[in-house]
């Protein structure tokens, strides 16, 4: 799984890279079997959508789930994101984003760094956002929209949007996303939208600016989106509980290739329950910000 | 612009028909320029979207705007309704749908003719919607979705929702979607959405069951969907007002083919303000359904 020159030249350029069916079926199987009964269950780290019972976002399963601790482990999805970032990694965030079938909501236009330096003070966008998916992605289920090259703006603009959906998000400006998304090609181009099977991923930087539309189709859209950061990098403040950012900054070690479908024995420190120390949160920086910058 | 027969097999199969760039940029041109305007209007015709100012849709224009009168008599659009029709027709509904950048909200999956069953007592299906696109339709700005064959089951079950959207709409049970969806083909095909340029047109039955997604995108999907119904099937309840479902029986009579481009005169009896008379309505039917049916 090194990426070719070619390859980094593209993430350069769009800020993104697409890998159609880099897993098997039956490697997202175990995967897509374990969901159900992690969803179904009343804890903090399940986010529903507005006013639904359906799951938005559930946090932090590689800590609880072995199929999922296996997959933050997976060379696959590691050593791409080593070879752009240049360094060890650990797990800043794990989600998996049911925008299950007729429920699920928009996500607006936003770029994940801008909520990581916001509220977790990371300190340089030195970090990769992964998406994998579980299930299919068509036209007809809230495909994730990128604006191709929108990264090398850096951070933008963004106000905290409380209100739209059940998760709160910083959002970036309309007038701005008519202007990178007209740079980027407008009707040609200026948006674009990776589709495929179940088992494809997205490496996708963390600047990058992205959305997706509601899902009104039959047609669950389950994705794991793992954030990934470079140790150096890791964030200084812990305004939001742990399940959501996380505070370990162990580097990752990969598993082997075939993890997925062969029993290897994982961590999975909260199996038993989230600690209550994870929920403690506070405001006041816990080192320099400049000491890293 | 005679329907060939294999363009009406494909309708009787699939419940639409898609003719891509019918009107000319030139033509869409004289029907978008009007459209600001018309939108700024504070009138009741014109419904906006929910806590927004972006209209969602527009109501009754072939009565007080030129180029709009102009367009619901022109024969591409009239002509092969009459085909499929095989009698005269007269304007049920006529709308300029905003779906406008980032404002535009869902339309929940339905039926059109249950709408006009339960509120306007239309006797039968014999009615057919146009779809014509003032913008480009792209997979980003909330295409239309049609479920294939599905207007085959005539009249199906749908309860009044009048939360989701600021606009009533009588809705179809997401588990009867899926069945929907499942027996056209599921993820190959059970959900289709025409794209293409402005100028593009859309005939589909009035029992097709479809939806359309927010529109996220920095770009206007503005569309004109006009509702043509056979004479002899006219409403028989006035339960909502004039501009949403009209009480002028009289068949149309085409324009030439020119009319967009060319000084056409055209009646605009609505051209200094929405008569009285049509904002008064009544839930008793004013003929008997039997009579018609």
């Amino acid at each position: 799984m090194k990426l070719t020159p070619s390859k980094l030249a593209q993430f350069d350029r769009d800020g993104y890279l697409f890998f159609p069916s880099l897993f098997t079926p039956e490697e997202t199987q175990t995967l897509n079997d374990a969901v159900p009964e992690l969803y179904s269950r009343r804890e903090d780290y399940n986010v529903r959508e507005k006013g639904k019972d359906a799951v938005r976002t559930n946090f932090a399963a590689h800590l609880y789930s072995a199929p999922f601790a296996k997959l933050g482990r997976h060379p696959r999805m590691i050593e791409p994101v080593q070879d752009l970032l240049g360094e060890e990694l650990y797990m800043h965030q794990f989600k998996i984003n049911g925008k299950m079938a007729f429920e699920g909501d928009v996500w607006q236009w936003h770029q994940d760094y801008g909520t990581w330096l916001n509220d977790d003070l990371m300190p340089t966008e030195r970090a990769m956002n992964v998406a994998i998916f579980l299930d299919d992605v068509t036209e007809h289920n809230g495909p994730l929209m990128f604006i191709p090259g929108s990264h090398k703006k850096g951070v933008v603009d963004a106000k905290h949007d409380l209100t739209t959906t059940s998760y709160p998000l910083w959002t970036v400006d309309n007038n701005l996303i008519r202007q990178l998304v007209q740079r980027a090609g407008g009707q040609q181009g200026g948006i674009v939208s990776p589709k495929g099977p179940a088992g494809s991923m997205i490496l996708f930087h963390s600047c990058l600016v992205h959305a997706s539309g509601s899902n009104l189709s039959p047609f669950n859209r389950v994705s794991v989106y793992l954030s990934l950061c470079a140790v150096s990098n890791h964030i200084r403040r812990h305004k939001r509980p742990e399940y959501i950012a996380h505070r370990d900054f162990t580097p990752i070690t990969c598993l082997p290739d075939d993890c997925l479908l062969k029993d290897y024995p994982v961590d999975l420190p909260w199996k038993d329950g989230v600690p209550a120390t994870a929920l403690q949160t506070s405001s006041v920086p816990f080192d320099e910000m400049k000491k890293a910058a």
